[in-house]
């Protein structure tokens, strides 16, 4: 989604609310390079995130960038075509702490006394300026582990136990806690979901304090205990490619694939119990095939309202001739004329231009978590995870990303660059160098970053304590 | 769901909202046999529809009962276990006029001049007594016919054109609709999802002018122009028997399968722009893996929020103690202490016993539809869709009833009443009778009721016009 607000296209001639500008309130913060695996004692809060600039970003356009605190098991390169880069990325370890039950919460960021150890690879696609994504790449890994590391009796317990302290107060708490079938995998879900949550809140914060705006996707990935967890909350993707599978680990929250709990939000009772007034009278909920005109007064058209997947034939009245809250098609398509996203991080002051109308109480902070049991599959060597920002997948297909690792990994074996020159062709290929595959002319203009990460090496260490 | 008040049970000695009871307002409608293939000329609203007493339900237990207007391609077995049937079912042709754009529209249950036929099957599972079913068996297939009709010109067209006359205001409307991607069952789609919101206010009007009280769920399968639809709002279960697939046609709605959806309806703000009014300060939103008690005061426990699919673990503040929104477990499971269903028709005047606390606000009406297309499956004799209400899959898997599916048709294709005998052996099974494959000493005190359509007849027969 980065250079999203140069993708927003309508059609012409259309008067269209369009995004407040990034303005000269939209000054970004300075790039910092993440923390979590640098031995500070800071406080896993942004409070302190955008206080000290340590470098801007590498420019240097689609040049592979191993991240510093990159462990060497994944690789990601940066388009960077923005000013300020709206993509950002994180990964290292996550170093997860005991605590014992009933001792003072703190926070440390070395982990010498690990218990649990995970690893976590972060996307951020930001828009409006990288303010968000910034805050977020240094932020949602340790919001993250103090989530997992608030659960972690029960995540190494056989199955959590009801009570933290492992004690029961009804004798058939576990039989509870069974029938309701709750693992330890749902911890980490749940850790995850609230990670995002508490993200956003330290996001809008500082960007309130700093007086900065803007939001961004998230899609993040941690590897634990032989489990790797695909969190999204935005249109970037992960995809695992073996050799005769491709499998979505990730699905896309936009406009268009939220349509119904969107306009569920500004239905009017008695359909239901919610918030027409957040449209100010300036949107039509419905959806039409196209923008309704003059022309289009009294006829009967195509719509769908939020209760509908379907379609049905309505008579055109006067307001339905608003600005539709949903509009336009694929990549085109906006929520209230302004956003291609409907989950992610910030966005807290985003307003329709020219309007008091908020896009936030539209939004999601939480992810869609969907887990990948490592420890199941009959792991190759080039079996890999390929996550990456909208601008690869606009271009190019699921199917013609494993075809491009399919190609390339058996005949690299030997190579230990082999994932990072694949990140590289993956980026190439949106861009009409190499070989692409995709299709005559095009072209990705958007920001791209692609993290390629081998499970084979995820499978024998990632479930170390 | 019939006989859902007898089925409610709750952890001993829990201090329990209940139900109001069905009580002296509770009085049911006189049964009537459903009106759509007799030739009156009554109007499709149900504002006569409990007007004319025919004759009391056949109350032989588990008898076959062939519907006097079935067709003969489908059969019904109803258990009747109320004194009152709660399952009630209507099946029979959909007979789909022409409409004339401009003219008026006026509805006819005769069909000489039908342009599509289609067949109609539904099931009906009432709770809180029998009247909101038997409005709805006599009602559904009526407000069906009248969306289909309002759309007819598109169900026949390749692709369904933006305006219902046919003519373009813009160029380009026939290419914004193909992006769009809208085909002629989407039309179909839209209507079921109209048909069921518009039956569930007639209900409601019904039942408040007659003084009674009930709802029901519904489970609508309609074949049509060479595809079967099936619209599903409660916790019925349409199934795909083949010799080599077993393909669920329906999802189950009940509080435990939407529970983020509803507890999101009760969230504060700032989480949400919701209604936690709705629970007047007598339920708490969250879920637990078991109703909290005094001792686990100031204890960390498991729970779940309205934004988690997975869990995390919470320190117990007094309010925790309430009765929870959703609670119990599987068949157990009830919304507000009251409800098993979280999808249906009906149910306006639903209250929390002793409470003035509403239940109509968090159910929905509008049912979740799935495509059969029917033409492209290459069809047996043998092949069936299996209707039930949830007594026959609260003691059968779909496992199950695909093993006596193909353990008995293909031995009496001869037999013409094999889909009648079919019915009647699921409904044995659930009752003990037969060589059941149910576990030991499982048997259903429900209403079961069943329909078994056979698709080779449909195949070949409803798609015509």
């Amino acid at each position: 989604m980065s250079a999203g607000w140069f993708r927003r296209r309508f059609l012409p001639g259309e008067p269209l609310p369009a995004p407040r500008p990034p303005g000269p309130r939209a000054s970004p913060v300075p790039y910092r390079r993440p923390r979590f695996l640098r031995g500070s004692s800071s406080s896993p809060g942004a409070a302190d995130a955008s206080r000290r600039p340590d470098s801007r970003p590498v420019r240097s356009p689609a040049r592979g960038r191993t991240l510093p605190w990159n462990a060497g098991y994944a690789e990601i390169i940066n388009a960077e075509k923005s000013e300020f880069n709206e993509d950002q990325a994180a990964c290292g370890k996550l170093c997860i702490r005991r605590c014992e039950f009933g001792a003072e919460e703190e926070w440390l960021t070395l982990c010498p006394e690990e218990f649990l150890t995970g690893h976590y690879w972060a996307l951020f696609d930001g828009h409006g300026g990288p303010a968000a994504a910034i805050l977020a790449a240094n932020t949602l890994h340790s919001c993250l582990r103090r989530q997992l590391e608030a659960v972690v009796e029960g995540l190494v317990a056989t199955r959590p136990p009801m009570h933290l302290n492992g004690r029961c107060i009804c004798p058939s708490d576990p039989q509870f806690v069974e029938e309701k079938g709750i693992r330890a995998e749902d911890l980490v879900i749940g850790a995850l979901e609230s990670a995002f949550q508490e993200c956003d809140e330290v996001i809008g914060r500082e960007l309130e304090a700093s007086g900065q705006v803007g939001g961004c996707t998230a899609l993040v990935a941690v590897s634990l205990q032989g489990k790797l967890y695909v969190a999204n909350a935005g249109d970037s993707r992960a995809i695992l490619v073996r050799r005769d599978e491709i499998r979505p680990l990730s699905f896309e929250f936009t406009p268009e694939t939220e349509r119904q709990r969107i306009q569920q939000l500004v239905a009017s009772p008695p359909q239901a119990f919610v918030y027409p007034e957040l449209l100010a009278g300036e949107f039509t909920r419905l959806e039409f095939p196209r923008r309704l005109k003059g022309d289009d007064l009294g006829q009967k058209v195509l719509f769908r309202d939020h209760h509908m997947s379907g379609w049905s034939y309505k008579r055109v009245e006067k307001s339905d001739l608003k600005y539709p809250l949903i509009h336009g098609q694929g990549r085109q398509a906006r929520l209230l004329g302004t956003l291609a996203v409907s989950r992610g991080l910030g966005d807290h002051q985003l307003r329709v231009l020219d309007t008091n109308i908020q896009l936030k109480p539209f939004l999601l902070s939480v992810p869609q978590v969907t887990v990948l049991d490592v420890g199941q599959l009959e792991l190759q060597e080039d079996d890999v995870v390929v996550m990456a920002t909208d601008g690869l997948w606009d271009v190019l297909s699921n199917e013609q990303v494993a075809w491009l690792v399919r190609s390339f990994l058996p005949g690299n074996q030997e190579d230990p660059h082999r994932f990072l020159k694949l990140a590289q062709m993956l980026i190439h290929s949106t861009q009409g160098k190499e070989d692409s595959p995709t299709e005559e002319g095009q072209v990705s203009y958007d920001d791209v970053s692609v993290f390629v990460i081998p499970l084979h090496s995820q499978g024998q260490e990632s479930s170390g304590r």
